[in-house]
């Protein structure tokens, strides 16, 4: 350690930091897991920068851990092993944009509100929707998605192309601009969602959309969750203009009341956003309030911009307003993901086991992507709250994989999901531990993560 | 070899191969790349057999080609080191639907219309259209797209999750039954393009999409291809609701009608399919039609379904309209695809180059996607003419990864494209080699393939 610190010091100077402080501020992301701050922190200023960085460590066999705005909910951040952390919010260049082509290119630490900001000119806008404030390389880096990815995917598909620093110092770049190529393997798709392990995304080209002609939103109250999924499942087969369709449980329906002065109903409520030319949305929302109606919902339809962007920022507060149900408690933030026809057993099933063990666990999700999250705080201090939220995450993950579904549909494998790899992948996680040792064979790159090797 | 045979005998008995019939059809694909035979051929049945099979290849450095219905343009299925080729045509059973959730799974041996055809009565289809008679294993194998990528992505976004056998006949499976996931390495996207050198594809799980509502097509005549390309670009800025968006030349719509005995106007064509609603699709159709006027076409609507059937007919006969321009000759039908707004100029520029070299060569693409097909007719039999279409297929990967394109949109690198793959990848073909390396350490699957170790 200290001859790889030396090393990073002669390269770097005064620009390793090894304050407590800032490695403190290095040591965790926005979840339960117990911090573990790195033994250095870089902020690095380019590709090259990172080049050298990870050439040096890899030398010394030094870990190293990407860092962004450390929202991430799964561990992903935590310098387990020590090591050095780099953080990369100074990579914030927006390098190019194509309004032609919707495509553009830029670093990794610009956020998605930056990106957004830039193109407000254009037209055009990133299809991602996630409540965080996160770098756009680190929402590569765990596959994110968010609340859009029923119309327009996952990070998966939106990015086209990244410039990546491999282990041992090399820069590589992968895919390009075109839409579409068969041209060898798929390394952009290895390196997204590999949460760092495999490599440092450093630079990243996106696909881009066009901001719609129209859009209207509207809140749905129904009795009871079923009727909720139920109008899910019938909407996504009609084939509406859904650009989300959010399920939110009546508890986290109250969180919200309580943590905005809001009084909507608490009950389980949809929220949808329909988007194209303004006639299709206008039928759009008709079709949908009639499949809500008829499932016996209550509807609240946004009648101004000012509504529309009001619904969204509520959305947009389920986490934090989840957390504030019990304040001073920790949350453990779950995510499975599962056919949409397994949506109403699974929640059943688990809000009853929740409701057994006396937990407060708020529920929202992308449904139409079968995608949810329950937030299940617990209070540190109180002996045997976490066992059994751990508990309960581990049923759920459970019962998800026995449907054909996945323990994270968007937060990614971290520290928190690792258990539940091999029951996930089976054979195919020792196939992911030879790629890991094919690419970092000295193991630097964000060790203890997704997997042990 | 002698021994690998002979293990392969003890387990399969007659059901390995080996006369020269057999082993002629298995030697090639629809290219004009030279037969290469295996030495033998097995009709595998199941998964087991697979594994089995590769198990003993494996162990005696056999090598192993994946054959389905041989409609690979890029010599993919060339067993250019000899070994055994296996045939998963008999592999063919559609294994599960599901109508709620938009998903089925199948074995790799289904052609994309057996399956469209199981999957009449449920609304639901595939969206990936090719012109070729392909498996889905092999559509998945070469990361094909075809006529409606523009709207629905290629076999990248549909492939949801596989069941894949490794050389040394483990069987393993990728992904899963939900929509998207943050859960480890994307193993599924490293087998989707990878064209059989790292596993054998033997089932798959897709992505099904809702048969629309209505449809609506096209074809818009261009007095030069200048024009038809900037119509595309305006096209998909408005955010039109495209399913298709075809460019043909003049040169193909010649070639088309001589073959099919029509009459359409043989200069720069759109063919365009516009799909969603019918107030939608007639109001896009309208929409579409002004612009197309505004660069000058001339249009000619389908009016009926069997119009439309018949255009989209005509569409999928370009490519053996083509080759009939020249009949005796070979074809070398090369497959660039690059940023949309790059399309007038370097289909221009290559045109031009086409011209002087006096090469018959007709175009036509996916323009959607910036994806374009030329058919470079040789007569192997004169002197020179072989060498002119490779210098201008050259020439045209040149020019389309100058500007942030890809050396092949859809067909795949075979043998065909492998000599422009360091200068697509540069450092990321090493990788490349080494994924291939930790996965194939014996090299036995489809050897010589994207690259040579």
């Amino acid at each position: 350690m200290k001859a790889a610190l030396d090393a990073l010091g002669a390269r770097f100077g005064d620009r390793i930091g090894t304050g407590a402080a800032l490695r403190d501020q290095h040591g965790g992301g926005d979840s339960w897991h117990p911090a573990a701050p790195p033994d250095a922190v870089l902020f690095a200023q380019s590709t090259q920068e990172v080049s050298d960085a990870l050439a040096i460590c890899n030398a010394h066999g030094f870990p190293v851990v990407a860092f962004g705005h450390g929202s991430s909910i799964e561990g992903q951040t935590q310098a387990v092993r020590g090591g050095l952390s780099i953080d990369l919010t100074g990579m914030a260049q927006i390098l190019r944009v194509s309004a032609q082509d919707m495509d553009a290119t830029m670093q990794c630490g610009v956020t998605r509100q930056q990106l957004n900001t830039h193109l407000r000119d254009t037209g055009l806008f990133l299809p991602i929707d996630v409540g965080a404030h996160a770098t756009l390389g680190g929402l590569a880096s765990t596959r994110a998605s968010g609340t859009m990815t029923v119309r327009h995917g996952t990070m998966r598909s939106l990015v086209m192309g990244l410039t990546v620093v491999l282990p041992d110092g090399e820069v590589i770049r992968t895919g390009g601009r075109a839409r579409k190529s068969s041209s060898g393997y798929d390394l952009t798709a290895l390196f997204v969602g590999a949460e760092g392990t495999l490599g440092v995304i450093t630079e990243l080209t996106l696909r881009l959309t066009g901001i719609p002609e129209a859009a209207q939103a509207g809140m749905f109250s129904f009795a009871d969750i079923g009727q909720a999924t139920q109008t899910v499942v019938e909407a996504l087969q009609i084939g509406l203009g859904l650009n989300r369709i959010e399920l939110l449980d009546g508890l986290q329906m109250q969180a919200i009341n309580a943590y905005n002065g809001t009084a909507h109903p608490e009950t389980a409520t949809l929220m949808i956003d329909l988007t194209g030319s303004a006639a299709q949305v206008a039928a759009d929302l008709e079709t949908f309030a009639d499949l809500a109606a008829e499932n016996g919902a209550t509807a609240s339809p946004c009648r101004t911009p000012e509504d529309y962007n009001a619904l969204w920022a509520l959305r947009h507060s389920a986490l934090y307003a989840a957390r504030a149900l019990r304040p001073g408690c920790l949350s453990l933030s779950t995510d499975v993901c599962v056919p949409v026809s397994d949506l109403p057993g699974i929640i059943a099933a688990i809000q009853s086991e929740i409701a057994s063990a006396g937990v407060v666990a708020p529920l929202h999700g992308h449904v139409g992507d079968g995608n949810f999250h329950l937030v299940m705080l617990f209070d540190p201090a109180v002996p045997g709250e976490q066992a059994r939220v751990k508990a309960l995450n581990e049923r759920l993950v459970g019962m998800a994989l026995a449907c054909g579904g996945t323990a994270t549909g968007e937060h990614g494998v971290g520290l928190g999901k690792k258990a539940f790899m091999q029951a996930e992948h089976g054979g195919a996680l020792a196939l992911m531990r030879r790629l890991k040792l094919a690419v970092d064979p000295k193991g630097i790159l964000n060790p203890g993560k997704i997997f042990d090797l």
